[in-house]
């Protein structure tokens, strides 16, 4: 019985593909430390617990396609504190971000259309693009100067007749870079003159520091009808098993269609929303001191690897990722051999990989990414295995 | 800006499209017995409930793609009791049914490539045929004998090179036909003799009537190559708003390229697993009960529709659907004009027209499906409404 070709050619998630050597060391006894995943341990707000537990429905029903109306509401005040003014129509809960990702991209592009994609990216956009039969078009960028855009001329020059839309990661996972209203503006523009959407994936938007204010692709004027923002509570309130997303567009054709999409599905979960709705009331509080918790882990991280000779990377100022290219051949092989033979104490650490990042093939063999997800002692201990690691490791591989 | 193609052609929902006219009903004052779509008022019951109340982890974090262990183990006693035999590996957890079939097709089918699929059927398929970008090749049943399968000669007609699968609903949302065990294994031979999967929806499972028992695809005897089975709780628990299902199969490369597809989304939602998990255990009372109600109501529509002169369906024997065949031209028409124009006792009924059900154009205008999910009081209402509704526009638009 023969498969379709995608299902052949799906990725397979680089985040997790190393799981089984994770396994197998487990079984050995041996503690792994996690920084491959961008699964956080910070609390998820009692609020949101509390919502689960309180839910009383006697039935419980489908929602309506493009969410509850509650929760629809209580976003509108959510994007209002950032800004971002839309109303309840202007909205469409999913399940999760990945779900809006896969509608957005359904929805302005046919089936082989084009998307053009700063690289490295958020590697399940590769699933997304399989899953819509969509193709992706990398824009590189690069961790010698903190993977910023490049210029307008070298975006253009990627734009063909089925170009559909520029997808931005912002703050970008893998790479931690925060765009400026400068930059975004300057995609904007450049999407306006040659008729594409933007979708912008801005679900680590609070997670910005240095005093940073997150730019969103909803703040540029006049683009009403080109922009289209994607979301999740995943990261925000640490609750990436709520799998609650949303599609946001002042587009009203475009909505209709997400509509028929949504509708397809029937609706996101009912308890998950009712859920995700109770945070919507948190106070600004809440992720103050969250943020202050990553920008502390994010220091020690770029700390450690600023010590490793050959090392490059610039100091993210979003997300909780960082890209560092370092000073050997195929840092896959580095991840197996840490998770295999190295050990500190009976304790290894795990990485992601960053090739599975990056469309054009050969690029970021040498790179891996690091997500700062672990509160401070445990990713002292990591980050000091990872760097003692990988000087054994070129000792020995060379 | 232009839309995609599909974003244009993706099909409205014909069980909700319908919702403005009884939306302005309601603000009017006047009730409306919901009869249009398959949301059962039955409890979901309360260990589900306790389940989300009893949820206590510290961080809600992503599950694994495959779904939560536990539930998979859960999963495989769960089909033990329907003599479907299945370790944890076989099993990957799915955001709902819907989820399921979009992978069932995404994985056998490249872009363009056709499946098989007795109509009228279950008219989100043709969203799910939109996602995945494939066709759906209509193989037509009719009212008058119960929605049969027709014979094989006409199936295998409707084969070509590029259909990958024919998908069943069985028992059949929106027909309510039970196929039995010579129909399915008949199905089974005509797939193995064309390299075909067959992908079988088998949500309402447990409801049969009178003393039939369900045979699944999984019950075929050396079908395990071509067997997809795709199921969700939504109906079993009354508990559509859980969006959890699950896509079964022994064929490993299938599976393979399944998790792939699940991985890129990351994971289906986690209370709502454990929510599911914990109906595993329910005693078959359980289910006892439930059936014996809508058993009566069965009846109870099915006497009132025999009352109707010219109105053509068979007894269905499985879900809590029937399609009747009205001696009207245009079923929609008629339902608008319930819902705007007939009133009892300030009191109005909805139905689903069954064209949407349809692939074939101009198929099923007079026909329209009946949800039986009221208890038998405002049943007994709902039909009358609809019978003298019924009589009153036939005398009106003759």
């Amino acid at each position: 019985m023969k498969l379709s070709q995608r299902a052949l050619e799906i990725q397979a998630s680089p985040i997790r593909k190393l799981m089984p050597y994770a396994n197998a060391a487990k079984k050995e006894g041996v503690k792994v430390y996690h920084l491959n995943i961008g699964q956080p341990d910070i609390e998820t707000p009692k609020v949101m617990m509390d919502a689960y537990h309180k839910f009383d429905e006697k039935v419980l029903a489908y929602g309506p396609s493009q969410g509850l109306d509650v929760y629809r509401h209580g976003l509108t005040q959510y994007y209002s504190k950032h800004n971002i003014f839309v109303n309840e129509d202007e909205i469409i809960v999913t399940t999760a971000g990945s779900e809006a990702i896969v509608f957005a991209l359904s929805v302005v592009c046919n089936e082989g259309d084009e998307v053009i994609v700063p690289e490295p990216f958020y590697t399940n956009y590769n699933g997304f693009a399989t899953m819509a039969s969509i193709k992706l078009k990398p824009l590189t960028t690069y961790a010698e100067n903190g993977f910023a855009l490049p210029s307008s001329d070298k975006i253009e020059a990627l734009i063909t007749p089925t170009t559909k839309a520029i997808l931005l990661c912002n703050p970008g996972n893998p790479t931690g870079t925060v765009y400026s209203a400068v930059e975004i503006k300057r995609i904007a523009e450049i999407a306006k003159q040659h008729n594409l959407y933007v979708i912008s994936d801005e679900v680590y938007r609070e997670f910005v520091y240095d005093g940073l204010r997150h730019f969103s692709i909803m703040h540029v004027p006049n683009f009403e009808e080109n922009a289209i923002l994607v979301d999740s509570v995943s990261k925000r309130y640490s609750a990436c098993g709520a799998r609650i997303g949303c599609i946001v567009s002042k587009n009203k054709e475009l909505m209709v269609a997400v509509l028929k999409f949504a509708q397809a599905r029937l609706c996101p979960p009912t308890v998950d929303q009712l859920a995700a709705n109770a945070c919507v009331q948190l106070e600004d509080s809440y992720l103050e001191g969250i943020l202050a918790e990553y920008k502390k882990r994010r220091d020690l991280v770029f700390d450690e690897l600023q010590k490793i000779e050959g090392c490059i990377c610039v100091k993210p100022q979003g997300a909780f990722y960082i890209v560092a290219k370092l000073p050997i051949k195929d840092a896959e092989d580095f991840i197996i051999w840490l998770l295999k033979e190295y050990r500190v104490s009976n304790e290894t650490v795990m990485a992601a990989p960053a090739e599975g990042f990056y469309a054009t093939a050969g690029l970021g063999r040498n790179e891996l990414r690091i997500a700062y997800i672990l509160n401070e002692e445990d990713l002292t201990k990591a980050m000091h295995i990872f760097r003692t690691g990988l000087a054994e490791y070129i000792r020995t591989h060379g």
